[in-house]
């Protein structure tokens, strides 16, 4: 009784790896959130569907499994990878409780890559991945993350910045980010990664902190070392010249 | 004129994207590092490929230049993903000087998420991707942000966490995370990730500080909320209980 836990990547097939594919082949039943369900559902026809809204992650491990006890192979699928803000760790932490569940992690690429790759290469040298959504952090801990990622000088990719309960929150986290790096810090944002309407903008850390973001969007910081190259954001690999 | 900077993902053919695949198959030319040249070469065996040695990027980017100057469709492969200390933002920098060169990054599968399914899900939370490697960073700046990384509790994740020139880094990069979390934090390592032999290792904190890693392992480190269960590493996706 096996169930995959596949990373689609941002959402186009072909930003998906041939190791998600074929599993999503292999599959009998497909779940997952609504939205994710939706960007693939129309290449695997042949699947039997199973949606669940957001915010409703424990039922659609158990769902998952209950497909799986009837010998069906199982797909839960993500959007990005399987494991960064993923189902992975739940359905492992879920599936414990029951007897011969085998579980496979399929990696996938997930939106700091994917959105770094429509920026230039914002994220070529060490950096932070902070979710500013607080549903299961408090945000005091985001905070604390927020300036110790910009007092190391860490690239900072930054998921979820807002919602319409947080409307404020990206122009939180820049004044805190404020506080060690220079106003004038290069900074992006990718939007509808790998799907129709793909844009970005490159901006300063303080027009990033006036600029009104999405769910859509991934927002990139750059560090001291960043540059804007024409209509690029680069992070060079070193502090040294090569 | 066009270059792919490609992200092949952790070395098996099936890790890669649809998309790095098509790449690929439409180039004229795969350029890259004798070692990842190597992983693909047979699957694209009608292609010229030309691979240069370690540590010489600025010359393999001039190659894939001027093999694209040549009117010939260029792929430059990195392993993992193509800006995660990857070639795009060299890429970038270098065909500035050249006219009609267009770049397009293809993004791959970061051995930071390739190695996380292997583990189980360690990354499912707010993490730190950091280079053990001092060729290009000064080692003072790596220990801010490992310190940084640590005193936030933020999950990380460590690459190039040894040479032969560097065998001791891991261990001191473990005491300055010592200074912030307790011997018993939860760790992992991962070798030859999508490859042959592929294994991996669940530790404690102290125990990762007495281990011996080589260059095809990259390491894992917990955060206050990192599980072991079984056999498997897992960073639940907040702090709160869902």
């Amino acid at each position: 009784m096996k169930i995959f836990v596949v990373g689609l990547g941002p959402g186009s097939l072909e930003d998906m790896t041939i190791r998600a594919y074929r599993a999503l082949k292999q599959s009998d039943v497909i779940t997952g959130y609504t939205v994710y369900i939706d960007l693939i559902k129309e290449r695997f026809e042949e699947k039997e569907f199973v949606s669940t809204p957001m915010r409703k992650e424990e039922q659609r491990c158990i769902l998952a499994i209950e497909e799986a006890k009837k010998g069906k192979t199982v797909s839960l699928v993500c959007s990005g990878d399987a494991g960064v803000y993923g189902m992975a760790g739940l359905l492992y932490q879920i599936a414990q409780d029951y007897k011969d569940i085998e579980v496979e992690v399929v990696p996938g690429v997930t939106a700091a890559c994917s959105g770094a790759a429509v920026l230039g290469a914002p994220l070529g040298h060490d950096f932070a991945i902070i979710s500013l959504s607080d549903l299961l952090t408090p945000w005091p801990q985001i905070e604390k993350r927020l300036a110790a990622a910009a007092s190391a000088d860490f690239a900072i990719c930054l998921y979820n910045p807002s919602s319409k309960n947080r409307a404020d929150y990206l122009q939180k986290a820049c004044d805190i980010i404020l506080d060690f790096q220079p106003p004038e810090l290069i900074c992006g944002a990718a939007r509808n990664i790998g799907r129709e309407g793909e844009s970005y903008q490159i901006m300063s850390l303080s027009q990033l902190r006036n600029t009104k973001v999405d769910m859509y969007t991934t927002v990139f910081i750059g560090n001291s070392n960043t540059l804007r190259l024409k209509d690029r954001m680069i992070t060079p690999r070193g502090y040294k010249n090569v």
